[in-house]
């Protein structure tokens, strides 16, 4: 390095290990609006001097830092926190300096103490606070002091104001910043509420029609699905492709290769001569109906999701208008997707790797933000993991600086480091591989990853038991336990969760042979369902949706604590608001405990973190169970609990 | 991020999580010529493209990379590896790209597999064929290859070649690099052999005299002590300050501030009208005594050490010449050092944010420079945690790039940030806490801490029982047996370590009254020796040393595996060499057992990992005990140990 044609050689403190960060700031760490982030790092200068660091935070393109001081709290490590107040992108770093005054202050009170003569020392002292003018103190209270200081004759006064809280007051609020080392500056994206907390219900419009046989339209959905999502207490309509269908290689009911005539085709295979991935498919109505829909939805507080599949039909107008978005093989025709030895010639895939990347990242933000200026804020993206990363980089960034609401969910089920990197690169929130965890020990372990690991700063968990392409083993046997016990992990594990309706509200089970899918899926064929039914598990969901949106605790995913219990079938889980102060026992505070055997009654002794809850031994605590209403009055840690599957 | 003014929009390899590297490169990684180093990242694209990666290194200033393929290990981590051969700094980073030829022809063979037609396969063959002309291949092959593929009359013997060996040796050999995604590049900094493999001897050169009273010089350094430094087998000479010491303030025996007339003063007070840090002190002996020195030791092996202490006494050149180089206090005087309310009135040191740190730098470097060119090559520095980090940082890569063989051993017993900083900056060893770290528990959880984590990468422990500033509580007693244990442990836990003489050996262990200091310490007096003497201490030395030379796992640190015992009193570890291959059985390996207990005899079951040997069950194996020559043949895992502490 280029040391002595730099001009901060004289600087002295080093700042490292700073805590949150990602890859060395690579990344930006994630948080909710009104969320507190604390911010910690090892801060040390060479020798015995006194050192003064500061975090400062600012909002992009602010003009000026915020700043608060940092405290010691053990060895090196200094803490402050702030508080988020506005969505978007923010940068925080950290200031330090050796501080003069501090040490200055330090050492004369121990001469003073020690009897010493200390008329230099008050010399440079008076040096020390002529330099607070600069920095803002009182210009008459410090010409005071300075003259006390050097004035011989006042050497008893002088020494009592050393030892005064004021001087104290004064080298506290008017450090001189010298010789300054700052940190990297580190980013933080602000997400708004729902981000962090959301119940998703998702169903496929062309289903929602009054009659067998018929395409459901968008208005179908505001009449019949719209009431029933909202009885349910879902805030987040989630809705597959809803844009013309491709009749090139279309497939047929099953997946079936060979296609009936009349048989509706895949809304995935998107893109006919009506139009791509900003047309809507005639059957459904106009853009004026989705609009209508959108605006529907609103009026009852639930968010309409659209699902972003960059594919294309063979008939999509890029297709024709431009090739070279997809990879052309020797013959001058299109290469469609394949998993070899399979093909899958109704969909072409995109070329990230086309001489043209920079007009087809163009054209994708065109339809984002089209989607946009139609309503639209909460993108659930298929398969981002088979796109290039570099893209949803810069296309969630672009997105973000226009519409910093806009929410993206990554439909990933990959590996690890693919479906993290996709949540560091920007996604909002993220499926994850709840559907297939199940026993006591991988919910623990997998629970424990996702928030006490750094996955915590940036993968947001949204826990779906069903979507419209799985259906799990543990979902296949139909049994009604089952499909309450799923259901209600997946809504207070995590804060952000989705259920794929009607689908797993009246438990449908039937599988394809051998395979995780439904049989007769709705992503070949047109369902009809009766909107008006209910079971006990569309109760539960009443139940569990108004419970979370009453209870502050059950609205974060990180503030989990799984509790001691002495059996396998048992999962209990404790979360308490970390928004309020939950030490002095004011916080809400949600016991969750699970029997994780769907046939037989298991009972156990669940500690109770009652630390967390401001509690000491021998008090009594009163605990309402928000399914039946039953209150008990528990005592110290060890409780008893005994559930039975068919209970509720 | 400004993506779309970048173009390597189309890469699509993420490389995250490299290893090793400290701090995202901010810190080099350090090695010993001839080690091996291995790389490993998670490296992964989109989709199912397969990639392939190359770690790439060179030294600093060499025009070509070298480069070696990295192979899958387990989910998407990949790794590969290097051996050093040249001391100095080095860089490492990693290139991957998605590997258009494999993904070709996996998927080729996929569909011959499955009976496809591939006539279109083998057109796109002919293509990534071709593109490996200019990546280096045989350009007839090549042609005949594109002509075969191209040719329909020649289809089966096209699928044959496809799935030839030949084929998959040109896709292994000339992968096209396109769009080619690269980590930054790493930092390494590679040392000599005695960087990590050293034996210290430290003593005081005005002790060395042949009569009581006489003040000792480099000649009689040669005459008495030269022989038993040899003889005991230590290979570095470490020599406090041999400047002209001041007279201003200057200490009496035991650090009186009253100094009598005759007293020698302090070699740490460097300076006098003499000269200060490029100048000899006149009693030692000339320059060219001094030089004599340093060429008889490395006759015999020996090397030299000098003490860089960045201090001066008041009757120091600089602070006539150079005042500025100090902090100046209102009344024009120079500040001495201090630690309140104590005075250092002898000392003063240097101020790192003078206006003028670049001409202090400079000179600080011509010292050193000068020592380099009298023929030193290792520097204890003193305190160097009470200077300012970003100097070390610039003098000890200005060094290395003229005289990157010499050594710096850090002498900071400060915090463990500020030491670990120290050794991140570029220091080659370090001063450690193993001094008070005495219980098997402590010493397993420090030397786990030394080896097992990021430190490995950077911090070499020197273990010192003893040094002329510290006699620990341990070996006030001056138990014999406690004595060997604490040297014995110094010289096997790590490669590096060293001994402050004659007081270590002669066991001396009378300290100041209530401090872990030397009474009658040879920092204020001159002491005399009889420098013949002998003890079963200086046996064990003799013995150790020659053990360490001869034995390849004792000459490495981070090779350390602790052996389970069942007694807390006896601490067992094994070592086994890693420059050979172990795994084989043929490597050298070393169990060493101490019995930490001083006054009891102590015995238990030690449980050798003899999968590190090769060894499996039921498998007889010869140990032979360094110490006593005896033989023993043992069997298993667990073997029985007793150890008496009057043994030997």
């Amino acid at each position: 390095m280029d040391f002595l044609n730099k001009t901060s050689g004289q600087s002295r403190v080093i700042i490292e290990h700073i805590s949150p960060e990602i890859e060395g700031g690579r990344y930006a760490i994630k948080a909710i609006i009104g969320e507190k982030i604390t911010v910690a790092a090892d801060i040390f200068a060479d020798g015995h001097d006194h050192i003064s660091a500061f975090l400062k935070y600012k909002k992009n393109g602010a003009e000026n830092w915020s700043q608060t001081r940092m405290q010691p709290i053990y060895g090196d490590r200094f803490e402050a926190d702030f508080t988020v107040d506005s969505i978007g992108f923010h940068s925080y770093c950290i200031e330090s300096f050796v501080d003069n005054g501090d040490t200055w202050l330090h050492e004369i009170l121990l001469k003073i103490n020690d009897g010493q003569l200390v008329e230099l020392e008050l010399l440079i002292g008076a040096e020390i606070v002529e330099k607070m003018i600069a920095d803002g103190a009182d210009i008459a209270t410090i010409k005071n002091i300075k003259k006390l200081f050097t004035d011989k004759n006042n050497y008893e006064k002088a020494m009592e104001f050393v030892e005064s809280p004021e001087m104290a007051d004064l080298i506290y609020n008017f450090p001189h910043r010298n010789f300054v080392s700052i940190s990297k500056e580190l980013k933080l994206w602000v997400d708004r509420k729902k981000a962090g907390f959301s119940a998703w219900y998702s169903m496929f419009p062309r289903s929602a029609a009054d009659n067998v046989g018929q395409h459901g339209t968008f208005k179908d959905v505001v009449k019949n699905v719209l009431p029933k999502v909202k009885q349910m207490g879902f805030d987040v309509l989630y809705i597959p492709p809803i844009h013309p269908i491709g009749k090139a290689f279309r497939k047929g009911k099953n997946n079936n290769t060979i296609c009936e005539e009349g048989e509706p085709g895949v809304p995935y295979a998107i893109g006919s001569e009506l139009g791509g991935h900003t047309a809507i498919q005639p059957e459904l109505g106009t853009l004026a109906d989705f609009k209508n829909m959108i605006k529907a939805c609103k009026k009852e507080g639930i968010e309409v999701a659209m699902d972003l599949a960059i594919q294309c039909s063979p008939d999509h107008p890029w297709a024709k208008e431009h090739p070279y978005w997809f990879k052309i093989r020797p013959d001058g025709s299109i290469q469609y997707a394949e998993n070899p030895p399979k093909k899958y010639q109704d969909i072409y895939p995109l070329n990230y790797e086309t001489e043209k990347w920079k007009e087809l990242w163009l054209e994708l933000k065109h339809v984002i933000f089209t989607w946009a200026e139609w309503g639209i804020r909460i993108i659930r993206v298929d398969n981002p993991h088979t796109k290039s990363f570099q893209f949803w980089e810069w296309i969630i960034e672009e997105t973000h600086k226009v519409y910093p609401d806009m929410i993206f969910l990554a439909e990933a089920f990959t590996r690890p480091s693919v479906m993290e990197n996709l949540a560091k690169l920007g996604f909002t929130q993220s499926y994850t591989y709840y559907t297939w965890r199940n026993s006591k020990a991988e919910l623990i372990e997998y629970m424990n990853a996702l928030t006490q690991s750094e996955m915590s700063l940036y993968f947001r968990p949204n826990f779906w038991p069903n979507t419209h392409d799985i259906l799990p083993v543990s979902l296949q046997s139909g049994n009604e336990a089952m499909y309450l016990i799923r259901y209600f992990m997946a809504a207070t594990l995590t804060a952000n969760y989705g259920i794929f309706g009607p689908f797993f509200e009246y438990m449908v089970s039937e599988a394809m042979p051998g395979k995780e899918e439904y049989l007769n899926s709705e992503k070949y064929e047109i369902a009809h369902w009766d909107w008006q039914k209910t079971n006990k598990l569309i109760e539960l969901i009443k139940i569990v949706n108004k419970a979370r949106n009453e209870n502050l605790a059950l609205q974060s995913t990180n503030n989990i604590h799984f509790c001691n219990i002495e059996n396998d079938n048992l999962l209990a889980y404790f979360k308490t608001d970390t928004s309020t102060s939950s030490v002095t026992g004011k916080g809400n505070n949600i016991l969750a405990v699970v029997n994780l055997d769907a046939s037989t009654t298991q009972s156990g002794w669940v500690k109770v973190p009652i630390h967390l809850m401001g509690l000491g031994f021998d008090q009594h605590y009163k605990l309402t169970d928000l399914i039946t209403g039953t209150e008990y009055w528990w005592k110290d840690e060890m409780n008893f609990v005994e559930l039975n599957p068919s209970w509720i």
